[in-house]
Parts: C-alpha cells; structure tokens; sequence
C-alpha cells in the first residue's frame, strides 16, 4: 500500500439504540481529524441513525444489558415507561461529561466528509423514502460497502 | 499485497438470532460475486446459524430492540408466545421485499465458495456434534480463524 | 506491508456482559501465542472487563438472547434473581469443557504483552478512577485506538 494514500476505515452500523449511536461518530469524526477517509454504511436497525425523524428518538433498552449504569432488576425493566426514563438516563449521562451530543456529532462527522451510505434493501423492507433520511447521504448496497471496505485499513461493524 | 490475490473477507458471526443471520450470509454472497475470497467463522451463539435444526427455529427478541421495526412497550415483550409472533413478523417482514430467506442465502454462500468454519470449543461447550452441523462445515479454532484472518482485507465481527 | 513486522489484532471491546468478555481474551491470548501483536479498547460497557471489582461480577442477561443455551420463556427471565441464575448457568457451561475461566484468560493476555486501552471518556461519563482499573492498563482515547488499528491486520468490535 502507497504511504501516499491517506488511511481508509469502513464502518458497518447496524444497530439504532442511543448507546449504539455513539461509537459510529465518535470513532468517524475522530479518524477524519487524523486524516483518514471514512464511510459508514447505516443498515438494519442502524438506518435509524440517519432517518430525520427516528433518529431524534433513539432509546436505550434498560434490559438488555445487566452492566448497564444504573442496575436495574429486571422485572423493573418490565413496567412501562421504563424505556423512556434509561433514554433520559443516557442522554444525562453522556451530557454530565460535557460528550458532544449524538447529532452534533453526526453532523461534525457530514462537515468533515465522511460518507454517508444509507442501506437501499433495509430502505425497501422498511418502506423507508430517500425524503426520510438525513440531506447528504449515499444510498447503495452491501456491494456498496465492500467495494470502499475491500481498499480499508480498519474495518469494523456496530 | 499483491495485486494477485483475491481481495478476502474475514467474518466472525457471534450471534443466533434471525436478524443476526441475515449480515453474515448477504455480504458474504455479494463479496464472493464480486470475486472475493470469504470465510464465515461460527462461534458462541453464532454456531446456531450452522445447526441443522437450529438455524430453521432462529428467533428475534422482541424485547432487546427497542428500535425494532414494531415498537411494543416492554411489558408486552413479557407475554408468553410474543417471541414467536416477532419471529413471524421478521420473516414475513424481510419476504415482504423479496429477500431471498436466511436458508438460500446459506446455500448461495456455499455454492460459492465461501468457507464455513464451526467452532470446535463452542461445540465442545454446548454439546453438539459434527454431525448436528449442515454438510460443508470444516470444524477448527480461533488460531484457525485469525491463520485465515491476518491476511484479509476486510475483518468484520457481528 | 513489510513481512518482517509482526501481524497486528486492533480489538474494540464495548460490551461488558459475561458471554461478551470471552471473546476479545479467548481472541487475543491466541492471536498472541501466534506471534501477533494485540491491543484491546476497552470502552462503553466494555470498561467493565478491566474494571477490579465490575469484572469479578459480570452478568448474563437471561432475556436478550432467545438461542441462548437454556431457552426459557420470556416471562421466565423476568422473575428477580433470574439473571444471577443465568450467570451461574453460564460459568458452569463454560467451566464443564474446562475452558479457562475470564480472569485467567485476561491475565494470559497481560503476560504475554496484549495491550489494554481503558477509554478515557467513559471513564469520565461514568466516574470511573484509573485506581478501579485493574494495574497494566494504558488509558486513551479514539484517537489512541485508531492510531494503532490503522496499521493492524485484523480489526473487530465486539
């Protein structure tokens, strides 16, 4: 590989929990100030992440996760509402250490190229319209992906 | 690298849930048409999707998403039988956009080439025999994944 | 690539469950045996694993995964101390085919010169001290990650 090419890192996100939102654009704004270039492809669950309207409302399951913050029994986990107070949680948590909220850093990560792919067949399943997404997103399939992922150097799926 | 070699594909596949199964077998479809070289090693919960009996009752939690294409408040997840009614749902969900079913996309993947690795520690672990996998499964270890790994141009856990 | 350098593993460990610890160790005390050159990010719940007191307590969800090796209904999982009963039910299975238990692997992988990154922001968001780690860990951040993963061979979140 030519040291002339900047380095290159490939992102599946595949899941659209708020806990789940972070790493994708931490990890992307991060290398895109290191000078890499970077693509994330947004499928299953995680099209969430670039759907205007979902992604405002992303929650964190307080179940599926025994070593979540705050240890919940899990028969608490169970009563309604319950969702909706861990997602206040979260969004607490992460404020409380001054963390750059989920969309500012989506939108720190568009500034700084990184591209945007949004999954055509999850689109389909879902019934999900280019107009639902975010402005400034690709859209294209796994082939997609593999066609930027198979020249990366760091290749990872979330 | 040489420009020789096929472009190859390393994937971890961890997790035994329908919509688990679904990455693994269509990016590696579309990257051996695409004339790459892929392996699929099965692991943990992820041996499921090699199972001869298993993979044809692979379920989808209903309670673990809360960004799931049917939002239900948790207490309902809770109900007896709501697993089942999310697994129909996910089936008759992907059918609805004509993707081709869990199963086929196996096949294709092993009409293809692409090399299906059984974890021999989890099968050990579990209980399952050589004989409860699918025909085509060579059996082997992490050393027998990274061997394959450490020369691959995409690395993918999922 | 020069084939002098040693193969090198970037491991992204974000998950802080019982089954979830398994793999970044099992992973990388082989990949080190084979001469590679390891690193693991410890961030999210992952910071758990490394955490002295979190990580002699980890937990298997009983409700998150319905291929788990006990299927149970999902009402089941929901009665208190159910998820204490699934990790006792997880340490036996892993310890009847004698695979070596999580602290030991975790040890392995220090002796034998894995490097462990505990990530500095989590550690911020959730109040953690450099004192809660276990001693040998390197503290960092994305960045310190992505510096090391973009010369790896092999990339993986788990």
């Amino acid at each position: 590989m030519s040291e002339d090419k900047p380095k290159r890192m490939a992102i599946i996100a595949a899941n659209g929990t708020l806990d789940a939102a972070y790493p994708p654009v931490i990890l992307a704004s991060t290398a895109t100030a290191m000078d890499m270039e970077v693509a994330i492809f947004f499928t299953f669950y995680g099209l969430d992440l670039i759907h205007k309207k979902r992604s405002k409302k992303l929650k964190v399951s307080p179940i599926a996760n025994p070593a979540a913050p705050m240890p919940v029994p899990n028969i608490i986990g169970m009563i309604p509402g319950m969702t909706a107070m861990a997602t206040w949680m979260m969004k607490r948590w992460m404020k409380g250490a001054n963390v750059a909220k989920f969309v500012e850093l989506r939108e720190m990560c568009q500034e700084n190229g990184v591209r945007f792919i949004g999954c055509q067949m999850t689109m389909d399943v879902m019934g999900v319209k280019e107009s639902d997404l975010i402005d400034g997103c690709d859209l294209g399939g796994a082939a997609t992906f593999l066609e930027f992922a198979k020249d990366a150097d760091i290749t990872l799926m979330m």
